[in-house]
This record gives C-alpha cells, sequence and structure tokens, in this order.
C-alpha cells in the first residue's frame, strides 16, 4: 500500500497546489493522500485569510482524502521547527510511505547532502559555525555563511549557493534533516515547484503566488481571483466572506498587538521564543510609535532579522510561547493527530492508522480530557512517547489559537459561533 | 489661606459638576482650587470617554486652578481604593484646606458617624460582620449587611439605611474615613448634589447624569449634548471627535479584553485583583461566548457580582494588577503628585506646593528617571514617605494606561501621535 503524504498550508489552495498535487501523485501513485496543514495560523507568523475547517473543505475537494492538523506550536516555528512537526505528524501516523515537497531547486541529492551536514555536523563545519558566531552573527545567519564556507571548493558550489538562499529548498532541507532524526521510513522526494516565486506579489497569471492571491482578495478583486485558483477554492472563498468570516488580514490582529507589546514588560518578554539580540528593545521601542501592523513591523525591522521572523516572534508574545516551553515542544515532538476532515477514502485509511498508531487521535476535540485520563493511565505503566503533560499543553495551545482567531473573524457575531471544541470535523 | 480640593472625574464636564463648583467655591470661599482627576480610565472600569488632557483644558475653563491626575492604580478600584488615593494626594500635596464633595444625602454627620464605624469597628459591629461571611457573603457586602444590623435600633435608621445604598454617599463616608486614616488637616464637607442620579441612564434636562450624557455622545446627539454641559466643555468634546480622538466607548476596546480574558489561564487569573468566589471561572467560560463587551459583561455577571465591579476586574487584568500589588498600593498611598495643568493662580499654588510638600512633583513625565534618581539618595538618608520602587510601579501604571488608551482613539494615526512621556502639561 502506498499513501503519499504532503506538508501544505493551503493559505489559500490555489492552482500550483493543484498542479503539485497532481503531479505527486504520478510519481508515487498512491492508494491514499493524506496532507499535515497548518491550522488557523501559518509559518508567516500570520493568521490563515480563511479559517482551517474552510481550507480543510477545499483540499478535500481537490484530491488530499485525510487532512491532519499540524499542532499550532508547530506551525509558526521556523523552517527547523516546522519540518519536526510536520514529519513527525506523517511519521507517527505510522500509514504514509512517501513524502514529496515542492522546492525551487528541484534537487533531492544536493538538499539530502546539505541535510547531512546539518544533522551530523562535521568538525570542519563545527568550526566555521563557531567562527561566524563568534563575528556576532545570529545562529541561522552563522550556519549559513558557515554553509558557504564548507562548499567554497565544490564543483556544485553554485547550486548549492542558490539552494540555500530558496525559502523551500530551506524547508525541503530540513524536511530531510528531521526524516532523518525521526529515523523514519518514509521516502521523501521532492519536485521542482511551477509556479510564481513564494514572495513574488503580484498577480503571475494562472499560477500566482499565495501571497499575490491573499492580496487580490483582500483587494476584493474577484474577476482576478478567479484565475489563480481551482473553482471549488474560489466558491469557498465567497462563502466564507458572505459568511462573515473571511478574509481575515494581519492587520485584523491591530489592537491585539499593539495592546500585548506595549504592556509586556522587558523581562517577560525576553522569556518569549525567538526574542534575543536585543529584538526586545526593538519591539518595545516600535510598540510605542507605531499606528498600526505594517508601521510596528518596519519600525522594528533591522538587517539582523527578517520580516518573518518577526512576525512568528510577535505571534510568540501574543500566545505566550516561550524558549523553555519550545525546546520541550521539540525533543518531543507532537503529541497526537488531530484530524480536521476526511472523504470515504479518508475514513479507510484513518481506521487503518488507528490499529498502528501509538499517539491519540483527536477527531472530537471536546472529548480531549477522556484522552488525557487515558495517556495518564498508560505512563503508568508502558514504555512511551505522549507525556500527558506536553499533550495537554500543545493541545491547548491549538484551542487558544482557534479561541483568539475566531475574534477576528469580519462579522463580530462569529466570535461566539464557533467553538473549537464542538465543532465537527469536515466529512465529504 | 483657604485651598477648595475637589475629588471629580468630570467624564465628561457638565452642568452638574459647574453647579458643584459655584456651591463648593459658596461655601469655603477660597484662594484657590485644586482637583485631583482620574486620568485616562475612570472608576466605573472603563475608558474615560475623551482624554485626560481635553479634561483638564475644560477644568481649568470652569474654575479649576490646579489639575492633579490620581495614579491609575486607585483610579480603577473600588470607592475604599479610589478615596484613598484621591484624599491621599490631597492631603500630601500639603497645600488643601477644605474638600467639599457631592453627596445624594448632604448629611455629614450620618456619613462621619459611619465611617467612623468603618474605620475602628467596634466589637458589636466586628460580631457583625463575621456572622455575615460566615454566611456566605462577600467582604464588601457583609460589611454593609453588618450596618444593617447595627444601626437596626437607631432612631436615623431610615436615613442610614438610604445612605449605604447610594452611591456618592458611599464615597463620601470613605472619603471622610480616609482622612481619619491620612489623620489629615484638611477639613471635610459635602453638598446635596443637583443632578440627575449618578446611574440614570436618560437625559433629564439641564442637569443629566454622566451616563446620560456619554450616551448622547455616543448617539451623536449634539443638539441634545449642548443643553447638557457648558459651552467650554461643548466646544471641547467636539473638537476632540474633529481631531480623530474622542469619543472613546467601553465598545472600543473589544479585541484587547476579549484576546485578555480569553488567553489569560486560571492560574494567573486568580492572582489578579478582584479576582475570588469564583469570579475567574465565570470570567474564562464568558470570554468564549461572547462576542463583544456588552455580552461579555452580561454573561460574567450574577447577584453576587455588579458590573462595575466586574468592569474594573477586567481593567486589573488588562494591566495585570495583582492583589499583591494593590495591597502594597494601599498601604502606601499615592507616591507622587502629577501635575496634569494650572491656569495661573494655578501656577502661583504649585509653587507654594513646591517648598512644603515630601512627594515628587512630576511636570515633566519624561524626567522620571531623574526624579526617580533622587528618591533612590534620599531613601538612603531619610526618613521617608516614598518609597523608589512604589513609585516606578505607580507611574509606570500611568505610562501604560495612556500608551493603551491611545491604541482606542478613533482615528489609530493618533496612537502613536500621542506620546504619554513627552505629552506637555495643559497651561490656560
Amino acid at each position: 500500500m502506498k499513501v503519499l503524504g504532503l506538508i501544505v498550508e493551503y493559505n489559500p489552495f490555489h492552482n500550483g497546489h493543484k498542479y503539485h498535487i497532481k503531479q505527486a501523485k504520478k510519481i508515487v501513485n498512491p492508494d491514499y493522500t493524506v496532507a499535515v496543514m497548518s491550522g488557523n495560523f501559518v509559518q508567516r507568523g500570520e493568521p490563515a485569510i480563511i479559517d482551517k475547517y474552510a481550507r480543510t473543505e477545499i483540499a478535500l475537494q481537490n484530491g488530499i482524502d485525510l487532512l491532519l492538523e499540524l499542532p499550532f506550536v508547530y506551525s509558526i516555528q521556523d523552517a527547523g521547527g516546522f519540518a519536526l512537526g510536520s514529519i513527525g505528524t506523517l511519521h507517527r501516523s505510522k500509514v504514509v510511505t512517501d513524502i514529496i515537497f515542492g522546492s525551487e531547486s528541484g534537487d533531492i541529492e544536493i538538499m539530502n547532502e546539505i541535510a547531512h551536514i546539518l544533522l551530523y555536523q562535521p568538525g570542519k563545519f563545527k568550526k566555521y559555525i563557531k567562527y561566524h558566531l563568534k563575528e556576532g552573527h545570529s545562529y541561522p545567519n552563522a550556519r549559513k555563511k558557515a554553509l558557504y564556507d564548507y562548499f567554497e571548493k565544490d564543483d556544485k558550489k553554485d547550486i548549492i549557493y542558490k539552494i540555500i538562499e530558496k525559502s523551500n529548498d530551506i524547508l525541503g532541507i530540513e524536511y530531510l534533516k528531521n526524516s532523518k532524526l525521526y529515523n523514519t521510513n518514509i521516502h521523501l522526494n521532492c519536485i521542482k515547484r511551477k509556479s510564481a516565486d513564494y514572495n513574488e506579489e503580484n498577480y503571475t497569471g494562472e499560477i500566482s503566488s499565495a501571497t499575490a492571491i491573499r492580496k487580490i482578495i483582500l483587494d476584493e478583486n474577484y474577476k482576478l481571483l478567479e484565475k489563480t485558483i481551482p473553482e471549488t477554492s474560489y466558491q469557498k472563498i465567497l462563502q466564507e466572506i458572505n459568511d462573515g468570516k473571511g478574509p481575515i488580514s494581519y492587520e485584523n490582529m491591530r489592537d491585539i498587538i499593539l495592546y500585548k507589546t506595549r504592556i509586556t514588560p522587558k523581562e517577560e518578554l525576553i522569556k518569549i521564543y525567538g526574542v534575543k539580540e536585543g529584538l526586545e528593545k526593538r519591539i518595545i521601542e516600535s510598540a510605542q510609535r507605531s499606528s498600526d501592523l505594517s508601521e510596528l513591523l518596519a519600525n522594528i525591522k533591522t538587517k539582523r532579522f527578517t520580516y518573518t521572523r518577526i512576525k512568528r516572534t510577535i505571534l510568540n508574545i501574543i500566545f505566550d510561547i516561550t524558549d523553555e516551553k519550545i525546546q520541550k515542544f521539540n525533543e518531543y515532538g507532537p503529541q497526537y493527530i488531530r484530524v480536521l476532515g476526511f472523504n470515504k477514502k479518508g475514513k479507510e485509511l484513518l481506521n487503518q492508522m488507528k490499529n498502528k498508531v501509538k499517539l491519540p487521535i483527536i477527531t472530537t476535540p471536546s472529548r480531549y480530557i477522556k484522552i488525557l485520563n487515558e495517556i495518564r493511565k498508560k505512563e503508568l505503566s508502558e514504555d512511551i512517547i505522549v507525556h500527558s503533560d506536553m499533550f495537554l499543553e500543545q493541545f491547548n495551545y491549538d484551542i487558544k489559537a482557534s479561541e483568539i482567531y475566531s475574534l477576528l473573524y469580519q462579522n463580530k457575531e462569529n466570535s461566539k459561533k464557533y467553538n473549537e471544541l464542538t465543532r465537527q470535523i469536515i466529512i465529504k
């Protein structure tokens, strides 16, 4: 049995995603296709433009049989943490045989080589990192510079240099690295992305970047929108807008983010994951002299911190995700499999999963206390990979994330209407 | 020299306030009039409808010579804490000779008698309190019930019963009690309020309640507004609206309050001042099923908690004011005199104050670090009433309060325009 696993955000689902699914299926010829997807907040450090239930529905209409949610605490981490959570979820699902990810280069060999170096850190590489850290660079930058040095005399130097600058390639390297870490049997491969650059901000035809498409939605340019996304995605997005839910933009978080960054004292701020190297000072000062979020980000921005890094760190502040907590989460990996939706085939796959999986499978969130008690019972006896405290913490973050996300719905009435604990799973 | 002291909120300044100033001046015949005023948040647990600078300007145009700010941490407490801060500020200003407050009954003798009992707690009274506490009542309720019991056989029973139910009389009793606590030489008296009931929600003619007037402003009923407030107040309010600052309603805090009440875990909530007797549970549950603030309040409300109590407690949550902190603040009283504005006479009075006062006088907030250092120097040598830690904490809350308040301005651009530390004092 072949089961294709995909790691996605679908923010929103567009023609590029459709193409990727088609190509991946061509390569793997799977019996089932499962995707692990970011929930209501995505790796850019932003709320998703429409909620995870709407995005699940669209995915189920476009070739995914089973949708799993990437726990919130991994979905808003950097490439390393995001990969740790998503590869962890697919690996621990026990049914996935193949993962295909999109990449700018499409060069799995070189990515594997880099992943190997990052994971096992040969002496020479370590030396380079040490050197660049001493020079005052942040760890991610020192690591990148060390890669440059390491491959300086390599024939494929030019290709490698290109790869370590591209966001999807970087993610891919982390997927490969983490699959080694989990010692998984899943076979990973990549396909060259047929799509606009991830960060391209403008419409580039039928295949446009998600960034461009979000902008089109916020501009209410529905004619153009129709050209860039499948019909099912288009219809669902319009329905979400009509229902007073979407579109949700980063700026919807204006009051929450400016309040929190203005009120949090420095000694609390520095405990938050990602707040280091003086970022706390920049955040505090910028919060006071910013009227909206684009201003806030521009004020915080320096060469040292990318916009995405800043936005992710701000979400950590909003949700009080400390360094200490992330250390633990990343040590233990995802503690449950949260199901967002499935079709008939997906249900079959889910039933097979149930017999194999050691993690609790959450299909009815309101029953988490029951699950928690079962974990606690097992904890007393068996060799375990799930820890009740960690389970509860990770799951609580998913709930909190949805409770805060629902405040952002366009029609404020919706903020009480959609309760995360009692909301129904999507069945197609 | 006679100096009249008033305790005010002016939210907003209306005809009833104007009448009160006139009557008070008739009684005292003062050389100067000083008022201690709530800042950007008021005792109802709400943001003021226009900011403290605008309200200062209006007050200076209507018979007040010098405006002092009641530190935020006292302005949003119950009658006891509010009185402790305001009487403390006027007492420690060292120049005030008379305080006149408005009251429903106008009966200073009985209020004094009650204040005496509350302060010195005769054995019989203590016994009643104990009894009602045992019966399961909250302390404020047990205290009120004990007063009922205590005066049960008194001739003036009917008058007394009436007094302890009226909000201004209750405040008056606390003023009297706290003036005994501070052992002040200031002479306190009251005048019968010529105005609508504090809680009357509707227009009642030229003298309408502040609640009714705020409603009129939010309804943009400017014709009616003109009848209820002096011309100067009217003009300033319109200017604030034109400048995109006012009017600020409680509902402007919707995102901030729903975010904070949804995100704060129970173990943090119970440390907050005012969160007890199960209020934490009601807040957590209500936050999840409320779309706006009126809904939130209605969901939290029980017989046990008044709306005002709930709103004050919510502000404590927003600003992380713990029980522990309030205990300290109430033990030490206000740690500085913050000047909001003055006219020519007020400046004279301020100069006299400077020679007498032991508290630091803050006229230029940006220089607080200099003041802090002076306090620290004195702390090492002298017998003191100001403590550097407490000074810094109280002052910081004033700054934070203004930083959050500025997020609520109608024109969001204003959120960065008005920096509390660099804003100029109002001079008329």
